[in-house]
């Protein structure tokens, strides 16, 4: 079973989404999966890292994508592009 | 040969860094290493993504790599954290 989880990151202050990962994580999910578009992209790196530092050592950076997404614009004319970022994160399994 | 260059991306626009790395893959790089710290991580995604879509469409991302680095306070007492990112861009060879 590989349960996945997505944490999109936006405006709020960093420790509501490292809460949100670990949350995930503590109910079932073996990947957490970190997106963020823009300025926010930064605030993921740091969600991220927080996590790893502080609350699950173990933790592994299983893979890292950036790209380019088209936003539309609230008028409906057109649309901007803002880079993203995708981080996943792995619980590391114990061996027993 | 495998020549590597290094940008740091900071607080010039960000296509001050982009003619950078063009200027680098130009003088015979065959892989361009773009770091940034903090808030300039953002940043630092954006200028390989406008690499990739506007300057150089058969470039390729080799690797990014996310972490923490200590940063010394100026007053000598002490350091912060700071979030880092290093995306390795490589050109890809043509197959003849």
């Amino acid at each position: 079973m590989s349960k996945e989880a997505e944490i999109f990151v936006g405006k709020k202050p960093p420790m509501n989404y490292v809460l949100a990962c670990l949350t995930a994580f503590h109910e079932g999910a073996n990947e957490v999966v970190v997106k963020a578009r823009g300025q926010s992209i930064s605030k993921a790196v740091d969600v991220v890292e927080v996590i790893r530092r502080k609350f699950m050592p173990d933790a592994e950076i299983k893979n890292i994508d950036i790209g380019t997404e088209e936003i539309p614009l609230k008028d409906g004319q057109g649309s901007r592009r803002a880079s993203s970022i995708s981080i996943k994160l792995g619980k590391v399994k114990k061996v027993k």
